[in-house]
């Protein structure tokens, strides 16, 4: 952490602020003097220090400025520069996901409507090639007055189609309320957008066992998306999946919002933890799901999210972003021809080839 | 709501989805027949349709154009084009808010550290002419090692300082589970900036009797602020206050945020809910503070929230954007300037008068 | 200039690039040594050094950090913390725009349309106190199909209202080509927002005398404003005026704009340039601006830019934005309460006293 | 377009506006009459109406919505349905790029330093498979003591690169007095995104015959994207090629820019014009450049442009994000498996296989 000291700071302002950034924080305060400008170097243990704590020692101070990462357990450092990965037990077997492992399909619905379409739905993606079903049983919806998700009936919906096929289940936590009824039937608990920095929420997820998947909010700057799954690092679980969905910009008219697949390099270098894409949600149009998921998977992405729905036009949400379980096959064919030859793709079982041909 | 039907949609696929829609949703639909497209006018009680709904009956919809707003009780319109008010009881007597009323003063520090410091504070800026004191029990930190608030310790203190001087109290609820606690102490309730999507929260509070402040989403849009604000209206409480602290925007170089001041002719055009302003979160430097607070109130805020702490440079949190109570007894001197000639200023009592000459 | 270097960079490579930072741009180069990190700070002229082309020294540097403002001419050091005031000669006589002096009106319509109702509107603002007739002659207009302005005839007509009343004349230049004919009749030359960074067009205003008004462009940075501002003074004008007209941001449902009022006090720390605000453009709604501009002026501004036409239903563009001229009238008597009590109103003239007892 | 009447309207408003279109516009209007709301549909030639104009006909229109695209010679309608290409002729061959050829890969440094380095890496990127290169003349530069390019100088260069290679030339036209000395070098003239918007300058290139690329400016939506292309098409140039090069968010720790790859399917269905990407400018770090460029590739660019410097250390613009050749002929590599199983791929010629095998 660098501080830079206003001009005409006196020198003995200077001494009392390294003394005391030393008395209080134990760092060593290395001061250089430029021809306009004094700046201190604190050496130590900095990378848990709050720069508005800094800032405050002395109005003589113009900036702090972070040099090391606010980050510490999800940073690629605290692994030595491994990637981790997240295995997730399921019914089918263990699933892995992360940088050394085929890119792991998630598909299913935006909300859970009843057993015929949750239970239908999974086995369709599951043919094609999935290994998890996502699937809302707590909805957040802009308006009061629109549909909010069957709630606790749904998970047992959830639950249902988890023995039909062993798929693993996704689903999104809105309150720590629903916390045990939920986590009895995840196999990995999702945190939404909106929920991002609900530290309260993060607490707890980090205080339980099962793995978090954890959506970036609309206008989370990197930082703070991957200081929230720190909360949930710090909290004691290490087992934390990073989703981009799409960022809020100037310009929604055609894409509900931004799919920034940069973040896939950016956190590559950033984090060890494993990088999921939504592109369904990310651009808000079931015919922009094929090329974002392509490209997506073209820059390296761990895992891709895709809304699968039998009837879009009759979806109690998000409908115009959702594959039918046709297109979403012809999706993954085209998946499997690109994740081939970027080395992202298992070998296909048989169960899945029979289905495939029978579509 | 208008429906754009596709070019070259058949004729009974037309009739098919008004039929669909009346039947459904008991609206009565009109067909608009134009040279290149066609156009459906949707008549009857359309408020509360998700477009996302509709858009889903058929594929063969290009768009769905929401004529009618998408809130309700929050619409100006829903109290008959007149502005509502909250009237918040506080040791000192009622506190009015809102657009027929004098600017409605908040102050305090941003987080509450001791006994002495908001008992201190409390009495200085009730001296300057403020009707609450503000102060964080739970704070909310992008990083979980940064301090998190003294919890509900905190909210003893800000007892205290209530007994102590009279003033309303306003703090912020992170968590639901907390509810209870922090009711006992707080007049009026805060949803923060990053829990306004936080829809569980939002019916938890619309379902109790105090008051509630929601402060602006960092990227919320005026239409997603107004339907959090609807969301507690729904459930039961319709005493709702909007405080708008900052947007964020492309450049964060020199402000922390973007206060966005033209929300104060919007909101008053859309809804009947007092408009509160922060100009310390919204710019997140104190010396910007004073020129917003009396913009803010040039443009019509029927309340103003800055943040006062005894000694900023040793503040646990948001030291830098904090005003010393002398500062802030010079810019309430400003604001009556202003006040008073555009008649939103209360007569100051003679304790107030006093305090000011003793500073 | 501080240099972050990556960590387990060799000690020759630190001491290979100070030696080149030296030997290249004659700069000092003290190093810190960290615990993690070297930190070089760069001592001597380095305001105007790009950090890119000091990140290029090395494959080892981590960061650059410019501690220094890029911007020199403009800033408020350059003037040693002085405002400087922009004096316009017009054929009232000289206007003075800048901090020390009372707020200057700038009104009149957005495109130049005839002789009869640039002369009327001319005749009105100036009734109503403005000091400047505002109106384009070419109109940057996002679609080639939809008015471009009169070009040079409308320039005439200029000239004929600047006869008729006195004021004097701001209006937009677009292209280099036009500067001859439009130097002719403005007595300001408009950049617009579009234009911000049209660097060729830039060092050519830069390099005549009258005095050119820089609006800020749609997502420009205070620093590439305040870069732009640089590029006319480098070029030997030291006359600009800075616009702010609203950003960009992710909402524009109820605003075209997001006026960005924290700008006035930020300038005012920055630089010593005098500081106007657009209301009109910045909300692009006729009812807003009014609160705006009574923001804008609580807040500091230096000069208000105001759209007025005879006929706003009428306008050839940009008539929503635009008041009637007596509605602009009460907009001065609501400014003119307001600007005596902050000090920053000159005393009316006869003239306008009868004018405005007059509607 | 649409138009939605306020409520209370008087009827013979209604008429009387209906009435007004018809005679200044020519449209035919349909009125559609709801519980709450009329709304008027306007029938006949509306895409080049200004929304604003119909706005102006009435202070009781509430909303004016276009439901016909604003651009019409670059929709995709305009050619029904197909794509168009953009033919270059090259010492080489013409050079075809749009959507049912190869993608074209461009590659060049940022500006052009000196003969040397600029033949040396046309050679270089030929040999790897590049079709054009790229290279600043005119050097736009946030700052006035930044390095502006070497001017006509450097188009001498330019030509030399090209005889040497037979490579097209892809060069940055600032200012329309460049323009004659320009178009005798450049095969394809670029108009940076900084003069997206500089109209004039379109109006410019739109009446001359090279074909013209435009980057789209840091925050311009697709529509004024496209309508900035249509400015170039109404002026009598039907070939252009669209760039995106990164937006602006508000993000920029990791990024110099947002890469926008959604714009790839988006502008697919709305324009027949082809795509291309500069993921180098998109991101601004060279070791992002090659995920994301095999993402757009994925997605389905038809060209993609790479900064490529033979000393990034030591560039005059832009080193940071430029590739040296070797890291450009492994890009090309990966490019190639991918852009075979995806049909984007030319049989590579002999030259560019020994050229690899000598890397």
């Amino acid at each position: 952490m660098i501080i830079v000291v206003k001009n005409g700071t006196p020198a003995d302002e200077v001494t009392r602020i390294s003394q005391e950034l030393h008395n209080t924080w134990g760092v060593t305060v290395e001061k250089s003097v430029g021809q306009n400008k004094v700046v201190l170097g604190l050496i130590g243990e900095t990378a848990t220090l709050d720069p508005m704590q800094i800032q405050n020692n002395s109005p003589w101070i113009e900036q702090v400025l972070r040099i090391q990462k606010p980050f510490k357990r999800v940073s690629r450092e605290f692994r030595h520069g491994e990637a981790s990965e997240v295995v997730v037990p399921t019914p089918n077997g263990p699933v892995h996901i992360g940088e050394e492992h085929p890119v792991v399909l998630v598909a299913g619905p935006c909300s859970v409507e009843n057993e015929e379409m949750i239970v239908e739905t999974a086995k369709r993606v599951k043919a094609a090639g999935a290994k998890f079903l996502r699937g809302g049983a707590y909805k957040p919806r802009s308006s009061p007055y629109a549909f909010q998700g069957h709630g606790e009936s749904a998970l047992d919906l959830l639950a249902a189609a988890r023995e039909a096929t062993g798929l693993g289940i996704i689903t999104e936590l809105m309150d720590a309320a629903d916390l045990p009824a939920l986590a009895r039937v995840a196999d990995v608990i999702q945190i939404g957008a909106r929920n991002m920095q609900n530290f309260s929420l993060l607490k707890k997820v980090g205080a339980q066992d099962k793995p978090v998947l954890i959506k970036r909010g609309m206008s989370a700057t990197i930082d703070e998306w991957l200081m929230a799954a720190e909360y949930i690092l710090a909290a004691g679980n290490p087992n934390v999946i990073l989703c981009e969905r799409g960022i809020r910009t100037f310009d929604s008219k055609y894409v509900r919002n931004t799919l920034d697949l940069s973040v896939i390099p950016v956190l590559r270098q950033l984090t060890h933890l494993p990088i999921m894409i939504d592109p369904s949600h990310g651009t808000g149009k079931s015919e922009y799901v094929t090329p974002m998921a392509m490209a997506a998977l073209a820059a390296g992405a761990d895992s891709l999210m895709i809304e699968v729905h039998p009837n879009p036009a009759k979806a109690l949400s998000d409908g115009p972003q959702s594959l039918t379980p046709e297109k979403f096959d012809r999706l993954v064919q085209e998946l499997s021809v690109l994740g081939k030859v970027v080395d992202r793709w298992s070998i296909p079982d048989q169960r899945s080839l029979v289905a495939l041909g029978q579509v």
